[in-house]
């Protein structure tokens, strides 16, 4: 049975974390709001938000269908596809755990969405500039280095030292670390990179994955959307280190 | 076998979900940074965070240590509770959409959070009270009445007609909202009393839990820490709407 992911057309935001599972595991996925066919395009993203009917009404993108499965939640998401997708281990702990990294990556993101937006989402980012630029100064010194350094520790830890985070095999926690490696480096070049010399464990597994075969002809096709200032990680030079 | 609790001793603070949880369910747990006994109080859960040989290290508090699993953020750790606990369904869809209920029930929380630390959280609110002035404006104005919104329709929607979010129980995810409802009435008292008088069921569903025989016990205890401005929701009347 196909899964349909609703999400914004034009962004990587949330929804990419999703995409990279679907497209790691080969999943037959389409992209519900990109579509041109029938019952697809923004608006049936739209209508999945606002549908009187839904019991399980979404409360933002991104959200999927599979069935008469309906889950939004980037990773709830990750939590439903992971056993269906092989990204996972068998028991317990080991999903539980690779579910935690990936709520604290999320927390990551949050706070990466804040430095261009610390007053709030209905302003556009000129109106809340000075803030940004004093909020993405705590973001560059201490809360990026504070998550890669913890990102780094599990890679050390993991007793398989096989460079992934949990276990011997690649898990959606890898493709998510990343993705939010990839969307710092574009957000803050000069920063993103000082940070990561710091973690090379980390580095390490963010090209690992990029070079994983299905990833890496994703990241080459037209799929694989352009990072932009209006997505979830933004470059705006003024935000990152000084030159 | 006993649930270990690690959290700040002094705060509510998204520690108190899983204490919600744990009270709702009269389960045996140590809230190991409040103890006195051996292993216990500030320092075991010190240790707990700076552990140079865990493996599943925790980024931060709260979080649970079960036998041999370890588990941090408050979603995650309700999501091992719930089955064991009886506060979830059978079925892997129901279980999934208290899940991302909770998920964005951690948003909320995480936005009002944000209301009285925008530009950081190693600075004192007093150094980023012009941008919590603008930043609490937006929430309550816009995000608080969107999230409240969002859990009347699912209250409403439940074909079980019960007043609860999910089923006809209760589920984690009914104590975490009404957590989130009472920290928004203390944290912005006339805010919050605007906004749920357009969300009666919402209201009801955050009373109903209140007297649950087990919770109302708890929350007459003094195990139930009082809300404070060193917790997560806070009450600085300049960031409440105007009298």
């Amino acid at each position: 049975m196909i899964y349909e992911l609703y999400y914004w057309p034009e962004i990587q935001g949330r929804g990419e974390f999703v995409r990279l599972a679907l497209e790691y595991a080969g999943a037959g996925y389409v992209d519900v709001a990109r579509g041109e066919g029938k019952g697809q395009g923004i608006e049936a993203l739209m209508r999945g938000l606002k549908d009187a009917h839904a019991q399980h009404l979404p409360f933002a993108p991104p959200f999927l269908k599979h069935g008469k499965i309906v889950v939004a939640q980037a990773a709830a998401i990750l939590l439903y596809l992971g056993p269906r997708l092989g990204l996972v281990p068998e028991e317990e702990a080991g999903r539980l755990w690779i579910h935690q990294i990936q709520l604290t990556i999320a927390d990551l993101v949050a706070e990466a969405h804040d430095t261009h937006h610390p007053i709030g989402v209905a302003l556009y980012y000129k109106d809340q500039k000075p803030e940004a630029l004093r909020r993405a100064e705590e973001f560059r010194e201490t809360r990026m280095p504070k998550y890669f350094g913890w990102l780094e520790k599990l890679i050390a830890r993991n007793d398989t030292k096989g460079g992934w985070l949990v276990g011997k095999s690649v898990t959606y926690a890898d493709l998510s670390a990343f993705q939010v490696v990839a969307g710092l480096r574009y957000a803050f070049p000069r920063a993103a990179a000082a940070s990561l010399r710091k973690t090379p464990k980390l580095r390490a597994l963010a090209a690992n994955v990029a070079e994983l075969p299905t990833i890496e002809a994703y990241l080459a096709s037209s799929r694989r959307i352009k990072f932009s200032v209006d997505g979830v990680f933004r470059h705006y030079p003024e935000l990152d280190d000084p030159e």
